[in-house]
């Protein structure tokens, strides 16, 4: 038996990247490619199929992104977003909310802001949860979209030279983006002001499988990486104000930061930006991040699809 | 001909239980059963059908029970929840907002703060309305999906010694299933504090139908009883919070509460509950809450196809 | 090589009704009639597509009637409306909230408080925008269902002698309509309070065109008009309650006001009302009101299937 027959996908729950092999990762990675054509004409694979998107805490773009790969699949969606969520104004607990809608739906993306939300919902719940973002902590749909990214557009993720740039202690997409890298061999660079360094559990968890170097310089390493992986700085996640305003624009990317940088450098960012990127750098070859939008759809495609058993 | 091919449901109003009499209450409950295959695989059923959920109140569960019943028909929804009623904001009345939603829609789910509500859109709108809960007065598919459980977890309705127990007064949810109980040969026990005594209309409607004791003490009839209604306290009914705090929390519902039960008794609540039921309880086989919101969809299903004409 | 035959709606974006030819909208009108009984039975013309609501302003009845459009054409939807747009509040622009939904979806409706952002939507999307009301100016659907309600309860546009009543300063709706019968034979009245006259820019871009009288009094041209559009005297636009107090009421349409009207007047009002036109008048046969919304469904699946290229 072949290793890749091994690999299991239906009914199983997403919730941390950390959870995945690179094999596995690699297979997500491959079923996701095998989605493209759908996601551009749409499929009836996974018809009667119920998506619930359970928000606890506003994200548009990834909640519109996980409905809109439902609706690609064939399949339909229910949900609710932040400002309605009535049950919990009147004292009902995440367990029974899950033990709740599980009996609506076939699968849920679940959006909370405490961090362990995800975790504690997989426990309880018959049915898959898809963790669409809990606390600062894990992003996996997000980690997994920027992987297939890179490998699409630089062919393998082996050998890169990646810099990840802004605010990499609340940023959850970097902490989940950092452990999917750190499977592969690549070299990390880790940007930002001294307040914003990556969180110690993730440089200790990862650190004796990749280089990594730890800088507040970006202009010292711009001119040898192949990947700009760029953050912004949220100004909600600040306890202090003033805080904030001392980081706030020190990494901004422009034409002119591009001018020492590799030909075939590609930038990358999570969105929503507001103004860590100039908007004359999106009309640049170098600009990926409406790509990586795209790219979204295609693999949360993927998950739904190996995770409710449509694909193998 | 029969009695029951005199019965006909395709484009009525289902607003108050008592509109319907028994034999059709039995017909409503043999139908949702059909409908439980159709409830775990999806159907094509309701195809190019639209639901409208109109809720003018916050209610994530019920909400997300219709919505989900008529996608798994294979119909559509559109709709609301509270925070965006933009047209009343506009100042526009009810009987021109289920006017304009008559052109957009088959059916229309309303759920609505003001009693008689449902109601009124009945008789200004031209497609059925499903009354999803007006007021603290009505809510008769909560009340129907009870009567499934009933009937689904006994077998029987009719013998059973059935005590409904909290807030009697201002929970719509025991209003209605006390009218559709008044049917059945039971025997009703009504525990509430005195401050939360089953409104006297109701009583007065049921009390020469069947035999009722009401009673501010649960020990004494629990070892008699067949089914255990609990019901949440709604902290948000009490004009003064005084008088919530003298009677949150009297009739929590424990081990220690069930080792005078009969073993085959069953928990009911309509959810979502915040303490009146133990965590503990829930793994008991006595606990059956969890499996009423499977029965929800069933029962909305059922309406929803007997409604729209899709079964007969 | 007919003319008709060099129409070309595919892949366009439906921004100003002013960006459209008599011949064009004729075409329109024409296609929305062909979708009539898809509006009654449903279809699966655009199955497999998604439509994109987005709403950063409410309007419940505009976004329910483009996503029930979009529904009983096979495609379905997905969107937001006013409450809940994180990415704007994270800071996020217009065009990389455009660029980003444009990987979700097939089409979008875009409904913003700030004029010129459906111009501005359309520069930067990949796929078709369709103007669902930008500021105070232009509401282009809405005019093309008011053009399609005239065509079909009176047969023609052209020699009708039309009324537009109450305020035709603010309302989005008029702007567009003033333009749309522009290009038609007919006499317009425009009936308003000096401070709501009709924007000069809207009485230049026409005048040439059409015969124009502005009035205060409706009741000096009552009998004479075939078409009573009213309008809802908007207290949300006014920046002073003052000058809202001196206008409000001022039209108010009863049965007395249709007594010098003609047999075959019809009254038209893009809803919601509030107390512009009183209930008594629903009855009468004049009132076509709530025929409009229809009319608004099936000239907005005209629309989805001639941009999305379903039909030619």
């Amino acid at each position: 038996m072949s290793l890749v027959s091994k690999l299991k996908f239906k009914g199983r729950d997403i919730v941390a990247i950390e959870d995945f092999s690179r094999e596995e990762i690699n297979y997500i990675l491959n079923i996701s490619h095998s989605m493209e054509p759908f996601a551009a004409k749409g499929s009836d694979m996974l018809k009667g199929k119920i998506l619930a998107s359970l928000f606890f805490e506003p994200s548009t773009r990834t909640r519109l992104s996980f409905e809109a790969a439902m609706l690609k699949l064939g399949g339909s969606t229910i949900g609710f977003a932040e400002a309605e969520i009535a049950s919990v104004r009147k004292g009902e607990n995440l367990a029974d909310t899950i033990r709740t809608v599980e009996n609506y739906a076939d699968i849920i993306a679940l959006r909370h802001p405490l961090e362990g939300a995800a975790k504690l919902a997989a426990e309880f719940s018959k049915i898959p949860i898809l963790n669409a973002g809990s606390g600062a902590e894990e992003h996996p749909t997000q980690a997994l979209m920027d992987l297939y990214t890179l490998q699409k557009e630089k062919g393998k993720i082996d050998g890169l030279k990646i810099a990840l740039v802004g605010d990499l202690r609340y940023g959850r997409t970097v902490h989940s983006l950092a452990y999917g890298l750190s499977l592969y061999n690549i070299e990390l660079s880790l940007i930002s002001p001294e307040s914003l360094r990556m969180r110690p559990e993730v440089i200790r968890a990862i650190r004796n499988k990749i280089s990594i170097v730890e800088d507040a310089n970006l202009e010292k390493i711009i001119s040898k990486i192949d990947v700009l992986y760029v953050t912004r700085i949220q100004k909600e996640r600040f306890p202090d104000p003033a805080e904030y305003a001392k980081v706030k624009g020190i990494y901004r990317i422009d034409l002119k930061t591009l001018k020492s940088a590799k030909k075939d450098l590609i930038i990358l960012h999570p969105l929503p930006r507001v103004d860590e990127i100039a908007a004359e750098v999106d009309s640049t070859p170098q600009a990926r991040y409406f790509q990586q939008v795209w790219n979204g759809i295609v693999v949360r495609m993927g998950l739904l699809a190996l995770v409710l058993g449509a694909v193998e």
